[in-house]
């Protein structure tokens, strides 16, 4: 067996266990977490320190070193979320459906952990917390591969977190860490069929693209999100200034910010130059097609068509006007990614039949893409916002974490 | 574009068409489904006939040729099959939660299609439509391809689903059959990521796991049933006798047939006997331990390693004898297939226990496993039984056809 072979097989085993647990022993456990983080900070922030130093040593960038970055501050942030997750209702041994069949025979479908847990992600320590605390809640078992920058910090607070589990009566495997970042086994990780019930990268498009063309593991894409602002001809223009304002600037970085305006031809000469002044605060590149071009004048750059389809993840936006609600909508369908879609109108019919035509997770009336997320949905966490449509789609909680079974009371019944 | 893209850009753009498509329109391609379905019985039956011939000239054994051969009154259940679809409600549009956010959002997460549906199967031509009624119901294109004994079959039967879904005014490409059966489009199918959604195997244990184990579209396994029968101490024992009967004898060929049956060393001595008593009725071989041959005699087989992990699909029953509840779990969670298990016990707290503690599809209490069935549940329709955690578990209706989306009602927000 290789060491994440074994690591799988413990993994399995723990989760066997960690299915049983009633919500009293895991929230015991998440209490030990929270304070534990905070009782051994100084052992994270040592560790964190060595993985700074030799980050910048190798020429990391100043804003994934932020990314990087543990300090007291972080830590009782991070802690505090634990203790978040901790609050949130058990949604293990919840019944989603009874059934009582004419013979008898009463149905139950309850709610189950998924088992084990394969997350893979990049140089982000909070990632490990925040991870291994909903996988818990949500009665699963977790191995979590981060990236090799971050490696200190993670060995470091792994240990935090399986004394923690110790000492709440759970078994330390209830959560592990992956100590060899090579590629070798994230390979290996995603071929891990025997034990992982499903993979979740957590990352760049890169990565989730890598993992999704090689899992054989079911995976859950996340986060992949060319996000489309739809400026109809009915709509307060002012309105949809400023929301565009607010899905490009907000958080250019992250999955839900607008990567593309498409503005229909009727209101476009007035609406681009009233949008431009408010992109003009943070100084966004704007990529227009060849009308919008003539609006705003050469001060704006030629998209070409790999601009439709990139996550600029930037200050900089894609530009298009279009004839209308048609040809937003099949342009959507051809480029968007599945993500947060939406509409500016004040037109009732126009906004009912948006809704029902684009297919993405997300699609909003005259509001800011920023908002699909796990917090803003309400659902009090999140561990990624699923771009696909098996299993769970859009911004996932403790609820998508979980699988269900039936249980079937009978009475000596027998089939025919 | 190879012929299998260009039929997956069309399943595409014909499953935009019908995720907007209303129950209405649907039904009325239903109905137009089964009365064309008796009304071209004919042209089926004739393409039927030649399969089999052919078949019977390569030598097809007497039980495939009976799953390959339709006559009038298999034509009927089919077509009645058709109609008790259309029966069913429309899972589509329905919503499943909403949410009033703080900010005046108003959230709501709707049923939608799931887009594209690949099914790989085999030689039984009822499947095909079967499986076309339950994806169009719930909105979703499908691309068949059945095995190439049925090829003739399927390709007439394919010509009247196609020429029924343009009567009721929907695109002829929501349904699609593969037309060359060779192992290289089930290949390429298994790699069609850019227009199936998902793919589901149906057929037997071999074609499960090549299609999961290659595919990097999303599987949905399903059908995999090695399948126990535990008799607990406190059985009531003729009780058990009459369950593992039914649960063996009454369909062996199907997943929720019993391959084992373990039994409380107290009660070994009484209840092997009794229950060979009724199994002799069907004369089936049983692969005990040496536990169980002490009991019954040199008439039993020795069990090998293997037997534990084989779904005989046929007259064989492995046979156990355990200490109790712990190791009757234990030997459950290594060679069960997560589909679907039973304990038969008067004793509460154990049955309890039990329910809790196997991780499967199905749990049952005193009936026997072959109730795991989409009709049986009441679901009204069945697709497959899945034996996997993510999406879906257990008998698979119209529901788990269906993905959601997030719907957002705004007026005006944007994010902090």
């Amino acid at each position: 067996m290789t060491i994440l072979e074994t690591q799988g097989l413990a993994a399995k085993n723990a989760a066997r266990r960690l299915a049983v647990a009633g919500e009293e022993q895991k929230n015991a456990a998440l209490a030990a977490i929270a304070e534990a983080l905070i009782a051994r900070k100084d052992e994270w922030l040592a560790a964190n320190a060595a993985d700074l130093a030799a980050a910048r040593a190798n020429g990391m960038k100043e804003s994934l070193l932020d990314r990087l970055a543990l300090d007291e501050a972080r830590i009782a942030g991070i802690a505090e979320g634990v203790r978040q997750v901790r609050a949130l209702p058990d949604p293990i041994g919840q019944v989603v459906k009874t059934t009582l069949r004419p013979n008898g025979l009463k149905l139950e479908q309850r709610r189950t952990p998924l088992g084990v847990i394969g997350i893979i992600y990049e140089a982000r320590p909070n990632v490990t917390v925040d991870a291994a605390a909903l996988c818990l809640k949500a009665g699963n078992a977790c191995i979590l591969r981060g990236g090799k920058e971050a490696f200190r910090s993670n060995k470091a607070v792994m240990s935090i977190l399986r004394d923690a589990l110790e000492q709440a009566g759970l078994p330390r495997d209830c959560v592990a860490l992956v100590e060899d970042t090579s590629r070798e086994t994230a390979n290996e990780m995603m071929d891990l069929t025997q034990y992982l019930d499903v993979l979740i990268p957590r990352g760049g498009a890169g990565l989730i693209r890598t993992v999704a063309a090689k899992a054989h593991v079911p995976v859950i894409r996340t986060g992949e999100g060319v996000c489309h602002i739809y400026v109809h001809a009915d709509a307060d223009l002012d309105m949809a200034a400023r929301i565009l304002y607010n899905a490009k600037c907000s958080r250019p970085s992250v999955c839900n910010a607008a990567e593309c305006v498409l503005v229909d031809r009727a209101v476009a000469e007035d609406f681009l130059p009233m949008a431009w002044e408010y992109l003009k605060k943070k100084s966004v590149t704007l990529h227009g097609d060849p009308e919008s071009r003539d609006i705003l004048g050469p001060g704006v750059l030629p998209a070409t068509e790999e601009d439709w389809d990139t996550e600029y993840g930037d200050f900089q936006l894609a530009v298009k006007v279009v004839s209308g609600p048609e040809e937003a909508t099949d342009f959507i369908a051809q480029h968007g990614t599945g993500h947060s879609e939406a509409i500016i109108t004040e037109n009732y019919t126009v906004a009912q039949w948006f809704l029902d035509q684009v297919d993405a997770a997300a699609v909003y009336v005259n509001a800011s893409t920023r908002f699909t997320d796990g917090f803003e949905f309400g659902l009090g966490a999140e561990i990624g916002i699923s771009t696909q449509k098996l299993h769970a789609r859009g911004p996932m909680g403790l609820e998508e974490l979980t699988s269900t079974k039936y249980v079937v009371y009978g009475s000596g019944q027998v089939r025919e």
